[in-house]
Parts: structure tokens; sequence; C-alpha cells
């Protein structure tokens, strides 16, 4: 979940949104894949998420490290990148 | 997504998961609905997770104001809560 820095703008969030839908074609791994924008039904929100469902350990570590994955990090979303909190769970 | 207050032990976490967990049975509303801890794979997570399908906005307002969610929040969330963080977002 991120919350993008000042002056972060739409096209800028397009083109992260863009080159993400491209992940699922790259990574075999990579079971369900969402992301998007905040609805803005609540103040105070972050401002995006991603929301990948992998299979086990290895296949998340497989898709943290993909280097198509981490040139879409490095290139179009840490320079936007205030605050960016994560987790990862078990669904049982 | 949650980080708790330091001292929040295994058995205040397990009542919670027991307690989301009747909330499908409760509201109809809700669909897909998944929770849980962190796998502590990665330092400085956050704690917990909480992931709601819900089909539209009237869905999602119900679903956060039915009486047994207030209630989960009030008496077993809250008390331990150091950060929350939260998103909305459309699956397209």
């Amino acid at each position: 979940m991120f919350r993008w820095k000042d002056g972060t703008t739409d096209e800028q969030v397009d083109a992260i949104e863009a080159a993400l839908g491209t992940l699922p074609g790259e990574i075999p791994e990579l079971g369900d894949y969402h992301f998007g924008r905040d609805l803005d039904l609540v103040n105070a929100n972050f401002d995006f998420c991603v929301v990948a469902d992998l299979d086990d350990e290895d296949a998340w570590a497989t898709y943290r490290d993909h280097p198509v994955h981490r040139r879409i990090i490095e290139e179009l979303i840490a320079p936007h990148v205030d605050t960016r909190v994560a987790i990862q769970y078990a669904i049982t």
C-alpha cells in the first residue's frame, strides 16, 4: 500500500498501472493480481495498493525479485513513494 | 492493515481472528473475506491485515457499519491498534 508524494500525477499512476498489468504475463508464479487507486471514500486513506496472490514463499520471492517487477519499482514507483506499508499473510 | 501496540498478545490476536471469522455469517453483503497475521518474511512489515471483497459502495458501507463488526472493532481491535492504514479500490 502506497502513499504518493505530493505532486504525483494521474499520468504517472496510469503508467504504473499499465506496467503492473504486464506482470501476470511475465511471472507464471503470479496468481490473482489486483491493484488500484483509492476510491476516495474515506479521508486519510492511502493512495494505491497492490494485492498479489502467490502459492508459497518461493513464488512470492520470485515475484518480488523478478527483473521486470524490479524495474517497474525502481523506475516508475519508487520516485513517487512517500510511504509504503506491506504485509504477507496466509490464506487458509 | 494494522500495526499492534507493543504488548499485544497472540491470544488477543486469536480472539480478533475468531471474531472476524463470524462476519461472513453475519453480513450477507460480505464477499470473499480474508485476514491474517504477517508471516514475518520481511522486517518492518505491518502486523495484521483484513481484505474484504464487496460488490459496491453500499455493500462496503453495510459491512463497515454492521453492529457486529463495530463491536469487534471497538472491543477487540481498537484497544491494540498502534497504526491503521486502509484503502478502498475497485477490481475491474
